[in-house]
């Protein structure tokens, strides 16, 4: 049963944010900027998670590496990873901290490597073999929570360290969500899912139709409808699952989300 | 006067080991992993800083970007500055912390925009312009020395924070011996130099010719005799001004020099 003095120490534990920023947002300097300023902005503990898919493929094939994408998902070989390596890890990661550091907000740029946070292995083979792909099985809470009470704000790339001394690549909304679900146990968390829609739509092709609330039945609902299709599919589960397992809120919209200053979706248990 | 007192003071500080690796060590994966091995059994707190020069110059290449240098010295343009934050930044410092947390050491990789850690000022435009090339004028030492006290090793790339949201390209021997000097307050710090060399040579055509002890009184006959010239002169004299500001002793050698296997110079008062 759940008793009075456990609902006291859960409204008195501190909150934490779990932001994940897609890669139109990273992609435009100017929307970058009017994002950070935002994020900055938000009171107490935070984190922000950053992929950068499109930069990522743009780079590689200046370098005449071939991407690989199967069902929207990267095929990962040795010479894509050390691309990811360089602009996810390297480009995108300090770049974000150099600026929040000028916004006076003391950010740390970390891969999944650094202070051994977050452990993946390899996705197995099945159908396809997706290369250096790993799917998260520890988050080091200890160590992200240390920053934290350290007021240093952890930007993380979507690289995860695999063990053996191999870097992963990692999806960004899992490597979100994993964290906020680990740090669920310290702290109140929040997640935000930032992207360029202004969250899930009723109706794909018009951008005002969000639903503002959505639950599980209504999530079931809509998949039987094939309202929610594709790339969403993925990321709501991942976001019920979330919930399930101690995350308290979670927010999917576009960059004005930070600051409820649009309609957006509210996933609720 | 220096007490009795101030001695035993210094004798019981905690002892910190700074080692700069230098680019040819990097670049091979066979005596990256040889040095790595040295480097994780040596005791106590320590910290290692990379450049990566060539690297960068190659994948610049690749990238279509033309890498100009006056004097040895990289002229750092936005595209430089880009690549280099991928390559020093990203590619090598990750995959440096993951193959030492293969190595069972738990280290982070480190820009100077991460945690504030390493402040600069763009270089002054004399005769040249160096573009992105910035002067350190602070190290976060509190900062650095948090990490060093929960036992982990930061690895830093030479890319400092110039404030205004901006990374500079910064000499890599600089980052180690400004970083060695600003923590010499809280630590005895000894700064290691790990290049292609066995050290500083009395005869560049002979690689056994190895100057085991300089002090300031050689260095300048040298320097007279023109022994010392081009690269290592301004290596050395960092060397000194560090050793006249608190760092306790200073070594230059290959990548044997971190186990004191073979011939090595050491700088002393």
């Amino acid at each position: 049963m759940f008793s009075i003095a456990n609902k006291k120490k859960v409204r008195m534990q501190q909150k934490l944010k779990i932001i994940k920023i897609g890669g139109k947002l990273i992609e435009n300097e100017q929307n970058l900027s009017v994002f950070l300023d935002d994020f900055v902005k938000l009171k107490g503990a935070k984190i922000l998670v950053h992929g950068g898919g499109n930069m990522a493929t743009e780079v590689a094939g200046k370098l005449g590496f071939e991407t690989k994408m199967l069902d929207g998902r990267r095929i990962t070989d040795k010479n894509s990873m050390e691309v990811i390596t360089m602009v996810y890890g390297g480009l995108i990661n300090k770049n974000i901290v150099a600026k929040l550091q000028h916004l006076e907000c003391n950010a740390i740029g970390l891969c999944g490597a650094d202070g051994n946070s977050i452990i993946s292995k390899k996705r197995p083979v099945k159908e396809v073999d997706f290369g250096y792909v790993g799917d998260i099985v520890k988050i080091n809470s200890a160590f992200i929570s240390s920053l934290l009470e350290q007021k240093i704000v952890p930007v993380f790339s979507a690289i995860s360290y695999g063990g053996e001394g191999q870097l992963f690549n990692t999806n960004a909304d899992s490597v979100a969500s994993e964290i906020a679900r680990a740090l669920s146990h310290d702290f109140e968390t929040e997640l935000y899912y930032c992207f360029e829609k202004k969250g899930v739509l009723a109706n794909a092709d018009d951008d005002e139709s969000v639903i503002e609330n959505l639950d599980r039945r209504k999530y079931k609902d809509l998949i039987e409808k094939k309202v929610i299709t594709d790339g969403m599919l993925p990321k709501l589960q991942n976001c019920f699952e979330a919930l399930e397992n101690g995350v308290e809120r979670i927010f999917l919209g576009n960059s004005e989300l930070l600051q409820k200053k649009s309609k957006h979706t509210k996933i609720i248990a």
